[in-house]
């Protein structure tokens, strides 16, 4: 199994970027640690450690917006990967919006590109934070 | 000024996804503080946090290969942005690839892929790390 440089990062955490695997389309950015690098691998579902519940974390295992990944790129510190992925349900962010990214700077505003591809309310039974 | 979630790291420091502005291809990731932050929307060139040389960084500074910043995307925790880029020289990566994500994993290897575009040992005097 391919080594990452998880003693980089003082908490074992590597970022993940998550790219749509035809249109490179960057959905999310979310961090890795051993255990979910070894799971991704092993199962080619992208996993992740979540910072915020401070644990393992499937990513669609709530909404059940699996993303299977097609392509791993590593970089040149081995400090950082990209996943190339099929994000099923079309939407990885947790507000419904195709990708976390979907506002873009004008001046001094964040504007909203894309619509919301699902509603949060349904997806996970309550308002996102 | 838009405001991003600094303090949402115990270092101050968010991760800043680097992306060709045309292609879409990732060419590197790196990290920045409210100041490289606010360098960068002044002067429309990408500022970083170098967590090596701890101190802001103006990317090729040393190399001349300076990242035009085309667009900016914000997530929707305000904690990672997307620069998408004109990157000057051709190559965003230290190695002399066009990105530092130059490995695609297959099986257990990192296997290369693209060509460098320049010598590093030219553009900065020495080998890299």
């Amino acid at each position: 199994m391919v080594e990452l440089n998880f003693a980089k990062s003082a908490d074992g955490l590597l970022p993940a970027i998550v790219q749509d695997y035809l249109t490179k389309e960057v959905l999310m950015l979310a961090f890795i640690n051993r255990t979910a690098w070894e799971k991704t691998l092993q199962t080619g579902k992208a996993h992740y450690w979540s910072r915020s519940r401070n644990t393992l974390w499937l990513k669609g295992e709530s909404s059940g917006h699996l993303q299977l990944v097609h392509r791993i790129l590593v970089d040149c510190d081995e400090d950082t990967v990209v996943y190339q992925v099929e994000q099923q349900g079309g939407a990885a962010c947790h507000t419904g919006h195709r990708s976390c990214f979907y506002r873009v700077l004008q001046g001094d505003e964040l504007v909203c590109e894309g619509e919301t591809l699902f509603d949060p309310e349904v997806v996970y039974g309550k308002q996102p934070k």
